[in-house]
């Protein structure tokens, strides 16, 4: 009899220790919502989370890398990201085209920041891994810039991106 | 007349093209759920998106950095990841005092794999940015794997990690 119980005891307890350990944390502050790799620049695409990965799926399945430098607070980066979320042929294109990455911090990796680390910021990488420098904005000052009204000039950036290096030799 | 019925047709032009433009996109294959930053590995934590990202994190928080290397297609690293998500204190004790980063591609980093680029495994990072390659698991042959069981060995070793190096100095 005594037995019994303390078996059902040891049972309780074991059951209660897993319960505990596996209960499900929320911090005091109250419950996050997850954070999405899109950062809401197009919840439908397929976003990278390093440079490294895109890298690695740009090379290995011969799609151009688009990669966008942003920052959540900066309101010309929530500008742009309002357009380019909701714009069906940029969506489209870089879902069906290209590689793409966006990323809040910077790289390692200078080529990414020919005239400095302004966000936003847009810049083409070739599968063979080489930074399209020569595709631009409209401004001088910050060549890889891109404004709300430049959709066009984004769209046909992209364009020029898609004629793959190696296939221009 | 004829013009206020040319200008109608302009706006309505106009709206529609704005509205041609900015349909939302979905792709052929179905709608698809966002992508989440945790992997699934804790969604109420914050995740650093880089390592850059990271130790800019741990440095100017002065916490340390707990970084894991997964893929979402290997076994093992989905059985730890159910045990790493709901056990509570390792949730709650990343959420306070860790900064976290999940990656599923390698960084160029070579700290970061002193016994080679396999998964799961787990570094930690001194805010001080010295990879804390003596804090080791359980297993002589992949130092920094853990496996299902092994939650109280990550718990120590996340306490290891909490001494800061320049703490000990």
């Amino acid at each position: 009899m005594i037995r019994g119980v303390l078996s059902i005891l040891l049972v309780l307890g074991a059951v209660f220790t897993a319960f505990a350990t596996s209960k499900q944390y929320f911090p005091k502050s109250g419950k996050r919502s997850p954070q999405t790799l899109s950062r809401g620049w197009g919840d439908q695409l397929i976003w990278a989370q390093t440079y490294e990965e895109a890298l690695y799926w740009s090379r290995s399945r011969n799609k151009p890398l688009l990669v966008l430098f942003h920052l959540e607070d900066c309101p010309h980066s929530k500008a742009l990201k309002k357009v380019f979320a909701n714009n069906y042929e940029i969506q489209k294109t870089l879902d069906e085209d290209f590689i793409v990455l966006n990323l809040v911090y910077e790289t390692t990796d200078k080529h990414l920041a020919p005239d400095g680390p302004y966000v936003p910021r847009i810049l083409f990488v070739d599968p063979s891994m080489t930074v399209r420098a020569d595709i631009t904005g409209l401004y001088g000052n910050r060549m890889y810039a891109y404004e709300t009204q430049d959709e066009k000039t984004l769209l046909a950036n992209m364009q020029k991106a898609k004629k793959l290096l190696k296939q221009e030799l």
